[in-house]
């Protein structure tokens, strides 16, 4: 099945293929904020994917909600499907503290960002290879 | 099933109970905003559902994603769980025009917030109802 990342998803950093979607990091040090993108071209809205692809997708959001949980233990998950600016389905998953920056506001149109530093984001990507393995999808 | 809705939902208008979910409306004008709110109780995230519910929750995802584009012709659909104020899961599915007052943002920390006028909420009740009577779930 041919699949195109769009470039908008470059500067996020790569985890895992699971069996639908790309999973993604954001390169934000103050959330834990993945990215699941359905490996399928030509899609915008979840209503787009078939009915097998969106069965799929609820599998693999349930997933990445249960890694972020139990890696990160967060106070609230947020999962959106928004896509004003990038035309290609992607689903944030957020990992949520009441210390955050944009608490309890949404994390989209607030300002705080800082990358990775090294260290801190080999500890990131650590604790999610260690879920991933623990739990084949 | 017992099913309390939380009062932070109390200003929003009732649409009607689908087979799983509450559909309610928010009154402000400058968007078409939907709300879908299991009617299960003690629910906060998706992943707390069972595995039953999830697959309603999709279908009824699904529906109101058709409903809202078929009725209002949006350019973009926004689909979101956050629930950082709110502790009962609601999907949140927003029509977007790149003229209405948030865009290309988000809208839940936008300031823009219009009710309806009287004529206006009952055109928009009726272009749901329409839908609703056309496409029984």
């Amino acid at each position: 099945m041919p699949f195109t990342l769009h470039p908008n998803f470059d500067s996020k950093i790569f985890i895992a293929d699971l069996p639908l979607c790309r999973l993604l990091l954001e390169n934000n040090s103050h959330y834990r904020w993945l990215f699941l993108i359905p490996r399928r071209d030509h899609i915008i809205h979840i209503m787009d994917l078939s009915t097998e692809d969106q069965l799929q997708l609820l599998k693999e959001i349930d997933y990445v909600q249960k890694l972020l949980w139990t890696q990160f233990c967060p106070y609230r998950l947020n999962v959106a499907a928004i896509g004003n600016k990038t035309p290609q389905l992607h689903l944030h998953l957020i990992a949520r503290f009441e210390i955050d920056p944009a608490w309890p506001g949404t994390v989209w149109d607030h300002p705080s960002q800082e990358s990775y530093t090294e260290n801190a984001l080999q500890k990131v990507l650590d604790s999610i290879a260690v879920y991933l393995s623990q739990h084949p999808l």
